[in-house]
């Protein structure tokens, strides 16, 4: 499996932004890869006062312009995170996947938004205007199953080991952590959830911009399941072309039983989705 | 609450680890430790031959031994781990913590027993001989409860959820990584571990015998709820000190709320120790 991130500076006219993505899959479509993915909300700047106006129906204008884009290069598109708006007026930060037939494949809401209070560093509080999702995502693809979710959400150890056990061998995550939480936090929880899942992951995140109000970390990264980032950006816009092979996934959890042992007659996460 | 973790050198002899763990305690006796802490098999060299051999019931000669350390300096001795073995003849890898009294005040059997097999690197079996705890572990102390667990146990994140859940604040690790795992895992998984949990960790690791069939990766260390090392050993013999405040952990669960925001709804990790 082939995959291409494309970490992508965000303009704040939406339109550009779908074209810059356009034009990016035109530039690299030579390379044939399996699977494009994009940032968190990698066409509204990253701004609470945004993401209402912004927002659009599953099903809208800037929804078709992705699934047409998936059709017409034959691949998988992970196209980050739009705001999603519901018929109760509801606004969502919503990822979307589209399979090579332009088909919605996957799509997950946000779980858990994104609230932060440092003193002196981020302040940010999502759930003023933001609902949150209700439930955690595992698709299908041609190469198996395959996990999705959102950024904060990759605080929380408990969707990844439901990921896992729905059979996710790789976990999607478009994300934009920031220049707080980045430097400490992204590659270590990243990786400390690949190695505890014994998947691949895969984070994608927009390109930091220096005149923005949030200033996305970037720094988009691919895992192994040994834990190891086997490649990773800086913050500047760019793409990062990677080959998993989910081989791996096995040859790990036989080498060290870890998802093989957990005691499920001792704890156990259990999952409770709505009806 | 003052910690120092004491990376010993372990010898195969179990009393000459038992009078070196006594000697150092008496060097130290000055610094006025709250909880002195050793690591696994700290009296034992890690070798599957040795524990049988090396094993004692609760309440033996070295249980007293140590118990008596606590008693007569007045100290918290979070005492590694040591081969434990039971009436029916089934061998545990424990960990025992004594209070100020000398008391029992937490014990912990090793729950995950560390089975691994890597081409050219590390191989070794624990489940061959010894037998799996069947409990998670807290424990009350003057400063608030503590968590306990021991080494493998590390990997399973639900177990920390656990802990978190019963209110540990800190959680104790004694631990023998290998220069297999050592390098990528150790630091990775419990800065994880604190930051998941926003709480601290504490892990004390052997230190590192070239002559050994199995070399501990030593790197004692201790992380705070930010997920930050504050405190690193390298793999020699030696003493880290150091000093955590638990109202850290309140003031990082207010800024980043993650462990007040875990949708309990959705999904939970569920107890179920054996009644």
């Amino acid at each position: 499996m082939k995959i291409i991130q494309y970490q992508s500076a965000v303009h704040s006219v939406k339109k550009e932004n779908l074209i810059q993505l356009e034009k990016f899959l035109d530039r690299v479509a030579g390379e044939q890869a399996d699977l494009i993915m994009v940032g968190e909300m990698f066409a509204c700047p990253y701004d609470i006062n945004n993401f209402l106006a912004y927002s659009e129906p599953q099903g809208g204008e800037t929804f078709k312009f992705l699934s047409g884009l998936a059709r017409k290069h034959r691949v998988y598109l992970a196209a980050g995170t739009v705001p999603e708006i519901d018929a109760e007026g509801k606004v969502y930060n919503t990822a979307y996947v589209f399979d090579r037939n332009g088909e919605l494949a996957g799509k997950h809401r946000k779980v858990h938004l994104f609230d932060i209070d440092i003193p002196g560093g981020q302040y940010f509080k999502e759930s003023t205007i933001l609902s949150p999702g209700e439930q955690v995502t595992v698709f299908d693809s041609e190469f198996g199953k395959i996990g999705l979710c959102i950024c904060f959400d990759i605080r929380f150890n408990e969707m990844f080991r439901i990921m896992t056990n729905l059979g996710a061998r790789i976990i999607l995550i478009p994300a934009a952590f920031n220049t707080t939480t980045g430097p400490i936090h992204w590659q270590l929880l990243l990786q400390a959830r690949a190695l505890d899942n014994q998947c691949f992951v895969a984070a994608t995140s927009p390109a930091r911009n220096k005149n923005a109000s949030y200033q996305a970390w970037g720094h988009s990264l691919v895992v192994n399941p040994w834990g190891k980032i086997i490649g990773e950006l800086d913050e500047l816009p760019g793409h990062l072309t990677s080959r998993v092979d989910f081989q791996e996934v096995e040859s790990v959890r036989e080498q060290l039983p870890v998802v093989s042992n957990l005691r499920s007659d001792l704890y156990e996460v259990v999952y409770k989705p709505p009806v």
